[in-house]
């Protein structure tokens, strides 16, 4: 197989063709709380030219694609109390504010019947997608049955005037995460609940600001919310969103390497996931990250059966010998 | 203490001064699911001139009073399903319909701003509440400042045009019981859930038929639930409201025996609750029940620190061997 005699040609050498430093954490997950500082305190130790980051997709099993921008992210917990503790829903209810009807009541209001999320200024800072990019999106192969077959779902919808493909990957959403109140075992229970919970997040595009949309939902929260519940608000993580270069020499080196071993055209993508460490990177090092990783759109993030595609494995070892040998040449 | 003496009183009778028949049921809180087919067939053997049901409230420790209206109840879940499975909110954030998202948006239109239920014909079967009645309402010791202090919330709210105890006891409700949807736990997960289920439930006052209720929200969902997400809706449990006679020679018999034993004047109030069994006896036997019990507005009901008042205990059993006594009379 062809990473077999990639490596046999790489072990052929006196060694890697480029100095590599590697930055491995173990919290993307949870949004990186740490990392930022981390980076902060060891711009010297991790000085470099460029970063390969390798947590990305390709389009499908034999696509070569490479992701040109990420999605930024701000995930927030909303939590509302109404009585100070659970109430009987006869005794009680018709005369107490329920906080889980007003958390549902003002979900409900984050959202236009258009599919635009309505906090205040939330599109202020969006780099409005142009007819140029438009076009290119289109042409790529995720059809409106492709994501309904990725996804599952038997109907589409969002935002309205966009494709799914600019949806996912290109324009901003809001997405309730969890809810939890009052009583949901199995049967029933009369209570009327003291507390009701929400998870909600953003995904974000260039160049919406983190921190400026966990002011908005503060001040949309303090509009909405009605007398007799009080509230708070936490945001659990932050991320930029970033869109990096088709044209720089680390880009062109990837296509070379990925149409070689899949030997198809290379696909430029957007990304719809978040990856806080990139807008890192080159915020405090200013340095650009190269995406380029072998996900498939079906492997079950952050879900039941999650599963990595093993050809492509053996063909991600195989591009990255080829990219490491292409760029020091 | 006075109970001790009535006690000692009876005993020097022969024995009870009127015949009893218990019926005690252990399903009442999940909605009495069992009873009515057993006192269908058990019509001969319950047969009865009255019942006397002890699952009812005071207006306070000092206040002896008799609740002569009950409100029904219709208890509903309903579960959306959006996607087939939990996806990555990155990779699919914007172009799947989210079930929690939905849900919410749901439920908000459930109550429009003068905080009415919107359910096709909610309104159809209620018998308004006249000026009389209103009146007499108004003259129980349950003040706006009342409700606050037994329910703890700062501030109250419900339908427009009504007071606390109005709401409370005398009007129709729609209440989330409880709601479930996505990640709940602690810190954060990007996912895109794939179901979202509530707990709703309505008071029901006379007329209101549950099984009209649940066709009704049936047509609702019908109408409001989203493209994308698939539905559906379960009855856990129904019941009718009732409203007795307060001129009836047991109401007279037990007014009686309260005023004695708290030696205070009785007050008649009607009960938000619901206690099935009191529809079925009428329905299934033709035999009216009186409430008569001890409870407290602030038992804590179906919440942490259920409690019941001691010294009402024994006011009770007073008052229990006066009724009967007075009932052979």
């Amino acid at each position: 197989m062809a990473h077999f005699r990639a490596v046999e040609a790489l072990e052929k050498t006196t060694g890697l063709p480029v100095n590599i430093k590697y930055l491995i954490e173990g919290e993307e997950e949870i949004g990186s709380p740490h990392l930022e500082a981390f980076i902060h305190a060891n711009k010297e130790l991790l000085d470099c030219d460029f970063c390969l980051n390798i947590d990305a997709n390709i389009l499908g099993p034999d696509i070569p694609s490479i992701e040109y921008g990420l999605r930024g992210l701000a995930y927030f917990e909303i939590r509302f109390e109404g009585p100070p503790g659970d109430l009987h829903s006869g005794t009680f209810g018709g005369a107490v504010v329920n906080p889980a009807n007003a958390l549902a009541a003002v979900i409900s209001q984050m959202h236009d019947d258009r599919g635009r999320v309505t906090l205040p200024g939330f599109y202020d800072d969006v780099i409005p997608l142009d007819d140029e990019e438009r076009t290119h999106l289109a042409e790529l192969p995720q059809t409106e049955e492709w994501w309904q077959q990725q996804s599952g779902a038997k109907v589409l919808g969002g935002e309205e005037g966009y494709t799914s493909t600019e949806r996912a990957t290109a324009r901003p959403t809001l997405d309730v995460n969890g809810m939890l109140s009052g009583f949901t075992g199995e049967g029933s229970k009369t209570v009327l609940p003291s507390k009701a919970m929400a998870k909600v997040s953003c995904r974000l595009v260039p160049d919406q600001d983190p921190d400026q949309i966990h002011q908005s939902l503060k001040a949309f929260l303090e509009e909405k919310v009605p007398a007799g519940i009080s509230w708070e608000l936490d945001m659990h993580s932050g991320a930029v969103a970033s869109i990096t270069d088709r044209e720089s020499k680390e880009t062109k080196a990837a296509v070379d390497a990925l149409e070689a071993v899949w030997n198809s055209p290379v696909r430029f993508q957007r990304q719809g996931g978040t990856v806080p460490v990139v807008g890192m990177m080159e915020q405090i090092l200013g340095v650009k990250s190269l995406m380029l990783g072998f996900g498939l759109p079906d492997d079950n993030l952050h879900a039941p059966n999650e599963k990595f595609y093993l050809p492509n494995y053996y063909r991600g070892i195989d591009t990255f010998i080829r990219f490491m040998s292409a760029l020091a040449a």
